[in-house]
Parts: structure tokens; C-alpha cells; sequence
């Protein structure tokens, strides 16, 4: 069989000599913009714009550690820590709900604080170095987590999907390709910003996979005309109980498979330690008009106000498996992915 | 306390000297724009085109059927029943899940056949005469329902509702507002066609109803939210066991409904005595391109296919209520609405 074939979205933040280069997810694939940031600043204001979001913000936090090194490269040795120090801090809180920023901020900050206490070109050098083992480490945990989602899946089925899962979708993909696996996805749009609708539906063709679209209103219908083998979505963050905080249509969909015995597969690399229950989860809410438009044109009554939270929280029971890079487990048991005494993954 | 205030929507289909003339639900609120339907099969085509929907097609039926009196007013006595009964073949089959088009033709050739044989100014006035009817039975149901309706709801409370449930809609707010309470709405923006978003949001606003716009996929997020009292929408049919049909995405905020102890109200004037269960009622799938764009604007990525079912069907288990003009009834109860012989409603 021949090589799976890799998808634009699946290298979408780049490195450059002059700053990170990110792809538009706010018009793709319509348009194929590539937004230039300059600084460390101009990377957390992208992620707070929504230009990449899902696993882009984790590669953006780590590119972007590396502009903030160039910007504090001429600083003595310990401004210029300080100075990695608050970039961290901006770009981890450019968006809160999951916590990937945060992990690849760690990434960069470990290295450049392993190598001792430099500056000027020795600190870019560590920085990119941590970037570098950073991005290493996310694509070997998807490709881990990719290849047991893909084994949990039917030779020949049907899964439904919600939103855009990114290099876990796109690695379950490889895998089951690999495998000789022959899925079919049915994606829901995922309004207000339509990721389903355009980077899920778009990535899925690219790579050759048999797609269908359909509203956020009719995951219903189609988990109960017993078509669908599966529920198949990402997870922003597993809590140690076995919630999963993911996009806001999760949960009625996660309710609906679970109504109609669907499985609901939920990908994450790790829970979370930092969060023993969905409480601990802060849900963002973005702002209420996003709902009244759709890619820039008003789609609601003006008398109207909107309401947009942007995750929701689906309870343990509605799980069927949370597969991680170290394999599935039942939602009740997902804390048995870490080893005693083991740190947050 | 002031009287409620009737919307735009409540009176959007009405005979004219020249034809039918039929508010286009597909731009308002942003245009109102009248389409002035000149015969029968205009209206029919209107119908099927989605100009109107919900409970709109029922009057572009009776009003319809007057034109194809009128059309036939030449012809002698038999041969203009006979046109009367293609053009009322023709306006039923225009959409085919709801068979309010139905009745609305029923109304109007009882009339006919109940003058004996008649032709020219008689047959119009005759036709005019049953769709007159048909309107007056239609509007005195509707206002028992929202009166009933009104009545499950607490003083002060929330309410979900989905898609545009027409004069049920109004009628409940109007009987909500004159008993005292204080109701405020979210209502669901529906995709494809955006009626919630549209039609409902527009109305309830014009009403002077406080009114929160979600998308499809937040549902199960707000009824889980303990903010919400009752999840309540119409049913396009209800079946004699206590199926519920209607707009797709019903099914899906009904099972959230229910796993959150959400009373689900559905509202239709009668249970339908032609369907016995939900596989006696043929589900309308609409073109699949639909879920690709949005008010014109293509949404989707140009290498998907669209899959549109327009109805879901949502078994009793997950039903509270089903509120009809003699008042609600449990789902596996609903067949007591009829007395014993008595036909369809």
C-alpha cells in the first residue's frame, strides 16, 4: 500500500528567521494564509485571535519561547531568564482551558535552565533545543496515542467526529491506513467557528478518507440510525476522575452515543493532575456575538444576544474509553496512567 | 398590564386580490421580503422551496387551495372538483413529514363537497369559506395549546426551545405574559436554515421576551447548566405510542434533557391516528449541499458531501410531556386523546 499522505494542517506553525509563521485556521481552506509574528507578543496575541487553535497553540508556545530568547538575546544572563519568564507566563494564559500551553512553556524553560545560566546566542541555542524536543515529544505521544485509537476501531467502520482533533485525528488516520483499516468519517460542522466544517472535512479528504458533513444538531440522528462504530473526539484535558473537557457539542453527542451504546473514544495524551474533577477545569467563554455571525456574516436576528461557551464537560459516565499515549482506560480508572510519585504528563 | 403584542410571523401568509402573498422565512429578519404566489402551483413551490415552513405552510394551503378555486372557476362543476382535488395532491405532497397540508386541503374540498355541486363564484366563495375555517380552527388550537402549554411552566423560568415552533411558540408566550409570568427563552440558531437564530430570536424579541442565542451543539452545555426549567418545542407529528418528529436536533437536546432531569414538553394540536409508531412516518431528507453553506455563503470545504435529514424522530422514553389543545399527555399515553371512533385531528 502506499505511504498516508500528510495533510497541511499537520505542520501549520513554523519557525522562521524572521519570527513564527501560522496558518490562518480562521479561513482555511478557503484561503491558505500564512500570519507572520514578529515577536513572542504577536504568537500569544495569535492564539488569542483563534488564528491555530487545537494542537496549534502548544507548537506556537514553543516557537514563540524561541522569538522571546532572540528578543532577550542581548540581555545579561539572568533579565534575560526573567525576561523568558514573563513570555512564558503571556503565552500560557493566552488561553486557559487546556493546558497545553503551559506544558510546552515548561519544555523550553527546562532546557534553557539545564544548560545553567546563559545568554546571547548559547540561550537561543537552548531554547530551540527545548522547542525542538518539545515538538519531538508531542508528535511521538500523537503518533503513540494515534495507533491505539486506530487498534480500538473496526477493519471496515463508520466514525463520527466533532470539531477538529488535529494530529490525533490525523495520526488515528496513519495508523488505521497502515493497518489496512477502511474508515469512513462523518464530521459535524462545529459551529460558531466551523472547524468540523473546514479543517476537519478538509484534512480528511486530503488524506483520502470517505467524508461526510453534517449540523451539530444532527449527531443525534446519526448515532441512532446505527450506522456509527464509533464516537471519536479529542480531549483539551481529562481530569483524574475521568471527565472530559473538550469543544462545547462534546457532551450531547457523548450523551446521545451513550444512549444509543456508541462508544465515545476520547483521545489525550495524559489526564491532568492539576485537575482532580471538572471543577478544577476553568471553562473560557468567548465572546457571545461569535454565535450571531458565521465566517463574517450576521446569521442572527439583531435583537439578539449570543451566548459562546466555548467547552463543555462531559461526566465519566458518558465515557466509554479515554485512550491515551499509553493505551486506553476506562474513565474510572484513568488515574492508573501515572506511575507513583510520577509528574504531571 | 399591556396586552402581548403579536409578531410579524403570526400572520405571514395571506390571500390577496392577485394571489397568495407569503413572507420569504429564508431572508427575514434581515429582508421582508413578500412573495407573491399568482396560482396553486406557486404556492406549492414556495412551499417546497422552503419560502415558508413550520406552521406557514398550513395557510399557504388553505390560501392556495382558494387560487386553484379560482383557477377553476371557468370550468363546469365537476371537472373544476376535479382540478381542485390535483391541485390539493399537489400542495400535500409539497413537503411530506408534517400532514398540517393535508388537513389544510381537507378543510377546504369538505367545504366544497359540503355545498353539493357547484362551480364559478360559488365554488370560490365555497373554498374561501373552508379556508376560512381551516384558518379559525388552526389559530383556536394553537391558542389552547399555548394555553395549556403556558401552564406547565413555572412562574419565572427558563425555557429551551429549538427550531421555530410557529403560532405554538407565540401562543404560549402570549398566555405565559397574560397569566403574569416571566419567561425568557434560549433558543438554538438551527442550522442549515438558521430559523432559531432567525425566526425564533426575531420573535420572541419582537414580543418583548428576553431571549439568548446558542448554537447547535451548546445544548446539552445549558440544559446541564441547571439554569434551564423545561426543554420545549413542537412536534411536526407525534405518533399514536408517543414518537416524536420534528425538526432534526429535537432527538439530540431531548436525551440531554432527559439525562439532566429536564422536563421535555413537545407541543402538536393531536396525535397523528395514521402513524402507529415512528417508523410509520417518512422522514424528508432535503439536499445534503445545504449543510455546506450558510445564507448563501459556503461554509464548508469544497471536498465534503453534505448528508441533510430534516426531521429526527425521538422515542417516548425520552419525552416528559406532549401537550396538545385538549392538554398534555404522557407519551405512552397520547392515544387518549381520541374518543373511541372519533377521526383524526
Amino acid at each position: 500500500m502506499t505511504e498516508p499522505i500528510l495533510p497541511v494542517l499537520a505542520d501549520s506553525v513554523r519557525l522562521a528567521e524572521n519570527g513564527v509563521r501560522i496558518l490562518d485556521r480562521r479561513v482555511f481552506p478557503f484561503e491558505q494564509d500564512w500570519v507572520l509574528c514578529r515577536t513572542a507578543e504577536d504568537v500569544a496575541k495569535a492564539v488569542e485571535d483563534m488564528v491555530t487553535q487545537s494542537s496549534g497553540p502548544y507548537f506556537a508556545a514553543l516557537w514563540g519561547m524561541v522569538l522571546a530568547a532572540r528578543e532577550a538575546a542581548g540581555l545579561p544572563a539572568k533579565d534575560a531568564r526573567a525576561y523568558l519568564g514573563r513570555a512564558g507566563e503571556r503565552l500560557s494564559n493566552s488561553r486557559r482551558t487546556n493546558n497545553h500551553l503551559r506544558k510546552a512553556v515548561h519544555f523550553v524553560l527546562s532546557e534553557v535552565d539545564g544548560v545553567g545560566s546563559v545568554a546571547g546566542t548559547e540561550l537561543v541555542a537552548a531554547a530551540l533545543g527545548g522547542a525542538e524536543a518539545g515538538d519531538r515529544a508531542y508528535r511521538a505521544r500523537s503518533r503513540a496515542l494515534g495507533e491505539f485509537t486506530s487498534g480500538l476501531l473496526p477493519e471496515d467502520g463508520r466514525v463520527l467526529t466533532h470539531c477538529w482533533a488535529d494530529l490525533y485525528l490525523v495520526d488515528t488516520v496513519v495508523a488505521a491506513q497502515r493497518a489496512g483499516k477502511r474508515l469512513s468519517f462523518v464530521c459535524t460542522e462545529t459551529r460558531p467557528y466551523l472547524q468540523g466544517a473546514r479543517l476537519t472535512a478538509e484534512t480528511l479528504a486530503e488524506m483520502g478518507v470517505d467524508t461526510t458533513l453534517i449540523t451539530d444538531g444532527m449527531g443525534a440522528a446519526v448515532l441512532g440510525s446505527g450506522e456509527i462504530d464509533a464516537l471519536v473526539t479529542a480531549a483539551d484535558r481529562v481530569t483524574m476522575d475521568g471527565h472530559v473537557v473538550n469543544k462545547v457539542g462534546t457532551l450531547g453527542l457523548a450523551i446521545a452515543a451513550n444512549a444509543f451504546d456508541v462508544p465515545f473514544l476520547a483521545m489525550v495524551h495524559a489526564p491532568d493532575q492539576l485537575a482532580r474533577t471538572g471543577a478544577d477545569v476553568p471553562i473560557e467563554y468567548r465572546p457571545g456575538e461569535d454565535v450571531l455571525s458565521t465566517l463574517g456574516h450576521r446569521t442572527a436576528s439583531y435583537r439578539v444576544r449570543g451566548h459562546y461557551p466555548a467547552f463543555d464537560i462531559t461526566p465519566p459516565r458518558f465515557v466509554t474509553s479515554i485512550v491515551t499515549d499509553r493505551g486506553p482506560f476506562a474513565p474510572d480508572g484513568v488515574a492508573a496512567y501515572y506511575r507513583e510519585g510520577e509528574a504531571n504528563q
